[in-house]
C-alpha cells in the first residue's frame, strides 16, 4: 500500500441491534466511519476521527489497526457508544428504525490530531454539516473532499448544508436524498440542480441497482452486482464510500476515468458488505477479492464478443 | 428493411384512459401488441394478431400499415375494443388500475392467417397462456419464440403457464413477476429457478433501472437511460419487447452477443415510449433515433478512456 495516499474518515462508530430475516443480531459493531474505514483500508492507509464510549471493545480498535487504520483520532469518551436499532423486512428492501441512542456521539466535536491535518483524501461521513465544515477548517489543502449527508440534515440544517456543499468535490447521497435535497423527483434534473449548488461531482446510490456518477463528462452507471445471498445491508452505503475513496487514493490523479473505476470498486465493496451481518465481511476483505468482484461487475456490461 | 426477418406479434389492442401527472388523457390507443408492433417495426416487417371492436379507428391501422405492419391478422369484432383505465402517482412509479373492460378481447381466439404461419420471430404478448400455446400450434418451426406473462396468469393458470414456459426461447417479465413466478425474492436465484422451468433465456425488466438478461453466458445488465422528461410509462414494457425482438430480427443468428445488443436496443425503445403519452413517440420512431439513444446508453458504462 506504499503507493496509496492516506485517507481521513470522519463519522460515527456505533453498536447496532439488527432484526434481520436471518435472525436477531445484538451489539453489532457498526457506524459510518467503521464501515468506510474498513473498505477504504483495502486500498490505502486510513485515519479515523470518531468517538466511542467506554463500553467499546478494545479488540475492535486493535483489529482496525492491524488493517492499517490509524485509530489515534478515535476519542474514547465517558459514557455509552452511539447505538442504533433497526428492523428489516423479509426482502431487505425496507427498514424501520426502532431506537436511536446518540450517547457520547451527541457531544462529538471532531478534533484532528496534528498528524492528520495534511491527509490528501477526506471523507466527511454523515454527521451535522456544521461539524463537517469544522473538519474542513482543520485540514490543510486536501486533494479531494467527499461528503455524505442525510434527510435529517437536509430538512434540519439547510443553510449549513448549503455552505458545506460549496466546499466539497464529490457528494454521495442515495436517490431519496437527492430528490429531497433538490425538490425534484427526476434523477437527471435533480442531479443538475445539486451540481449547481457546489459539488463538482455527484454520486447517487440506488441500492441493489447500483449507482450513478454525474460529472463534467456526463453520466456513468455502475450496475449493482446481483448477489445470491443478501444478509444485511447495514453499512452498504458507507462501504461504498470507503471503496470509492480507497480506489481513488491508489491513483496518481482524480481523472474522469479514475472516478468511473472508483464507482465500480465502490459497488464491489458495498456488495461484500451485504453478504454478512455487520462488518463480518468488510472487516476481513482482501484486495484480490475486490478485484475479482470488480471483474464480475464489469462482465455485467460485456457484450460477450470473446465468446462468439 | 429487406435484410430483416418478419416478426409475428400476438397481444392486445386497446383504448387507455390515463390519469397522468401531466393531465388526463382519454381514449389513448394502446395495448401490448400495439406498442410492441410499433417499436419492432423500426427494425423489421411486423405481422399482428389481435382483436379490435367496431369503435377502433381505421386511421390507426392505416398508420401501422405505413410503418410496415401487416394488419391482416387484426380481427375487427362486433362490440367495443378492450379498455383500461389507470392512474399514476406524481412520480410515475406506482399506478392504480381504475377500470378494465375486456369487451371484444374477452372472446379473443388468435387465428393466424396462412401467410403468417412461417414467421421466424414470434412474440407471445401477455394473454392467457392457453392462447399462447394455441398460437404455438399454429406456427411452423419459428426460429425464436419470446413470451411475456403477468401476475394474473401466474396465480390463475399455473399449469398452462408451465406448459408454455417449456416451449419458449425467451421469457420477458418484470422483477415482481419473476419473484411471484419463482416464489423467490432474490433476483439471481429467482432467475435460476425460472430457467429450470424451460425458457433458455430470461429477461427481467426493472423499470427505470433497466433490465437483466440471464443466459448460458451468465448475467448481462442493460442500464435504464436516465430521462429528463418522463411523461407516461404505459406500454414501456411492450415497447421493450418489440425493440428486443426487432433488433434480433435484423441479425443472421441469435447469438449471446446479439441478445446483449438486443437488450440495449430494447432499453432504448422503452425509453422513447416513456417520453410521450401513449404511442405518441413510438408510433413515429425512426431507426436513427434509436441508434443515437443506444449510443447514449452505451456511454453510461464507458470508462471515458478516450477523454483522458
Amino acid at each position: 500500500m506504499s503507493t496509496s495516499s492516506p485517507i481521513l474518515i470522519v463519522g460515527s462508530m456505533a453498536f447496532d441491534d439488527l432484526d434481520l430475516p436471518s435472525g436477531k443480531a445484538r451489539d453489532v459493531v457498526g457506524g459510518s466511519a467503521t464501515y468506510a474505514a474498513m473498505t477504504a483500508s483495502v486500498f490505502a492507509p486510513v485515519r479515523v476521527v470518531a468517538v466511542v464510549g467506554d463500553d467499546f471493545p478494545e479488540h475492535v480498535l486493535i483489529a482496525m489497526q492491524a488493517r492499517g487504520i490509524d485509530t489515534r483520532g478515535i476519542e474514547r469518551a465517558n459514557g455509552k457508544t452511539f447505538r442504533w436499532a433497526g428492523r428489516y423486512d423479509q426482502d431487505l428492501v425496507h427498514r424501520t428504525t426502532l431506537d436511536t441512542q446518540l450517547n457520547v456521539f451527541a457531544d462529538f466535536r471532531p478534533r484532528l490530531p496534528e498528524s492528520y491535518r495534511d491527509t490528501p483524501f477526506l471523507l466527511l461521513g454523515n454527521i451535522h454539516p456544521g461539524l463537517q465544515l469544522d473538519v474542513l477548517e482543520q485540514v490543510r489543502s486536501p486533494r479531494l473532499v467527499v461528503a455524505d449527508t442525510m434527510n435529517f440534515w437536509i430538512t434540519g440544517e439547510p443553510t449549513l448544508l448549503a455552505s458545506m456543499l460549496k466546499r466539497i468535490d464529490v457528494l454521495i447521497v442515495n436517490d431519496e436524498e437527492a430528490r429531497q435535497l433538490s425538490g425534484i423527483h427526476n434523477i437527471r434534473r435533480a442531479a443538475r440542480d445539486i451540481l449547481a449548488r457546489g459539488p463538482k461531482r455527484l454520486v447517487i446510490k440506488r441500492g441493489e441497482h447500483g449507482a450513478l456518477l454525474f460529472d463534467e463528462e456526463g453520466v456513468f452507471a455502475a450496475h449493482g452486482f446481483p448477489l445470491e445471498d443478501e444478509v444485511d445491508p447495514t453499512g452498504a452505503g458507507d462501504s461504498f464510500a470507503g471503496g470509492f475513496l480507497g480506489y481513488l487514493a491508489t491513483q496518481s490523479d482524480v481523472t474522469p476515468l479514475a472516478l468511473r473505476r472508483a464507482m465500480v470498486h465502490a459497488t464491489a465493496t458495498a456488495s461484500f458488505c451485504v453478504e454478512a451481518v455487520g462488518t463480518g465481511k468488510v472487516g476481513v476483505l482482501a484486495r484480490d477479492e475486490v478485484s475479482a468482484r470488480v471483474a464480475d461487475i464489469q462482465k455485467l456490461y460485456e457484450f460477450g464478443a470473446s465468446t462468439m
